[in-house]
């Protein structure tokens, strides 16, 4: 089987500390690795190094060379610019196609998300991958829902259709965005919406059919970068086709659009850590339920703060809910749960033109 | 006339931009001058550099010469270590009576106290000299209060004596320690309590007559350094005499004890800056209420902060009423109007011995 890591992002739901030059698949959130080392690391006793394929920005290229020294140089593969998943995952198959089997299995996974449980994943991308081979469908992992998440997107399950190595099979019924707080509720109560988790298990030959079926201007792109992969054209016509192509998701361009989609109902720990607020949610925390990464800190009646301050003494006084992140050349506080308010700020300096501190 | 200007504070109040090694007096809280400095420019128009003194902190005679480049350097006094006002002023009276004449008017003042109308401070600056010359009497300063601060000391002001150059001036009743809010807002509404501005205007016959009287310990003190002054043994007899002082504020050592010290009643524009929320106060301010400080920033939803960050761009997200300071080794962030939390910022670092940051 093969393994794609889109590492792709420029999110800016971390800023300061995520940059045009550092998004945040390239940061270290939790502990001593970055997101992508941890995805890769997770999916690694699945595969080998010559089988996993990072597909990211060309800024980023040097970035994931480095922390990945282990794989070979031409499994990472440079977008010219992001144009969201759908090209992403047409790029990846072409390449997959050309160097491997019309039958290989493709596992498409995120390289920016946070997983616990490793084994209880990997367990599950098994169950998902044979379950491919055999059925010769597209696959999707759904997350049971613990809580009313309202930053996930959510897919309601239909028919129980089969049992793969003991996961349970569904069919997909419907792909619902981020709902609202009602919504969410609902959605959990209901007990057959899942999060929908982006990750996707099938063969290249059934995606760049789909592509072919749903998205023919695309697949007709793939079909020029196929023809140049392993050359020295290769970086030169994926940019010609990528100037030209459409920015879209997978889940719009293919898996809403496509019949007997499947779902692998999942109960691993997962959080796409989509937000300084989720990250405060799974770091470790004070009797006051802060949660610190500071050179020093000295807290009087602070509670329920997330705190990143690599190099300097921080001093919280009375102070709580906050979302506190100093970088060089940046602070940000903000109260916690309004990461839209992160956003702003983003928008408002690329107003601004102060595209220094993006 | 001579003037004493008290710049010894090791204040605590402004960390983490006030150090032991860049107190108050020293720090620019406004503008582009130090407190020092605009104290230095306010009262320089009423004398000469020649009858300026700077009684400062050792570690700080530096910085003070920096800062001061016009005073002779003979004119700034290095106590050994802070002994609070009262040694401060016997020292500075020992100098004077050496270097002047014995009915030499002496104006002591703070050297971190913000003063706006300057024209007028000069104005009861000068009443008080006339009278003290005239009157021989402990004279102090009283601010009319304009709302219930309980920040400040206050005075109670007994009958009317005089009137000078078209000043009251009265007998003072009672010294009053800090109140408390119900006790400076009968204060306030009483009328005849005033602020304690710790300036004081006598001759320097009498305030030494006075140390003679009511503090003879210390005063034998000043005699042992008034021999050695501007010989090479002044600063060690200095030292010597220091070590074995006790500390003790002027209105303690003398002023409380004393008869018929007068007030004059002032009507200029005075902030003794005790905190950050004063300095908040002080502060220009944006369309919502922010005091800003920064490099760069960038507001969502924030309103009622002071933030203070001389080199990085600060994001404030819906957050008020936030004290923001950034240095080069820490940051503060504490809620505005707990200033007593600042405090206890300071003593928590030192009893955890992280001394490289006070």
């Amino acid at each position: 089987m093969y393994c794609v890591l889109m590492a792709g992002g420029v999110g800016s739901r971390f800023w300061p500390l995520s940059r045009a030059a550092l998004p945040k698949q390239m940061l270290n959130l939790t502990g001593d690795r970055s997101m992508l080392q941890m995805t890769y690391a997770r999916i690694r006793p699945l595969t080998s190094p010559q089988k996993i394929l990072v597909v990211t920005n060309i800024d980023l290229k040097k970035q994931v060379r480095e922390q990945l020294p282990e794989l070979p140089e031409e499994n990472i593969i440079a977008e010219p610019f992001g144009r969201n998943t759908a090209p992403c995952i047409g790029l990846a198959g072409a390449i997959i196609l050309k160097r491997a089997q019309r039958d290989e299995i493709m596992v498409v996974l995120p390289a920016d998300h946070l997983i616990e449980k490793e084994d209880q994943f990997r367990n599950t991308l098994q169950s998902a991958v044979q379950y491919a081979q055999k059925e010769k469908c597209l696959i999707t992992i759904g997350i049971k829902p613990h809580y009313p998440e309202t930053g996930y997107g959510y897919i309601q399950r239909g028919e129980k259709i089969s049992r793969s190595l003991e996961k349970d099979v569904f069919r997909v019924k419907t792909f619902a965005e981020k709902p609202n707080r009602d919504t969410a509720e609902r959605f959990l109560k209901s007990g057959d919406f899942l999060w929908n988790s982006g990750m996707f298990i099938w063969s290249v030959e059934l995606i760049m059919n789909k592509f072919d079926q749903y998205q023919p201007e695309m697949a007709e792109g793939f079909r020029k970068i196929y023809e140049a992969i392993d050359t020295v054209k290769m970086y030169k016509e994926i940019k010609q086709v990528y100037s030209r192509m459409k920015s879209v998701s997978i889940d719009y361009a293919i898996m809403e659009l496509a019949q007997k989609v499947c779902i692998l109902e999942a109960d691993f720990k997962w959080n796409d850590v989509g937000s300084w607020e989720a990250a405060y949610q799974i770091a470790d925390k004070d009797e006051q339920s802060n949660a610190l990464r500071t050179k020093d800190y000295c807290l009087i009646d602070a509670k329920n703060n997330y705190v990143y301050s690599k190099k300097k003494l921080v001093a919280l006084g009375d102070v709580e809910d906050l979302v506190v992140v100093e970088t060089d050349d940046a602070l940000l506080i903000c109260k916690k749960g309004q990461s839209q308010k992160v956003k702003n700020v983003v928008d408002s300096l690329r107003h601004k033109k102060l595209m220094e501190y993006l």
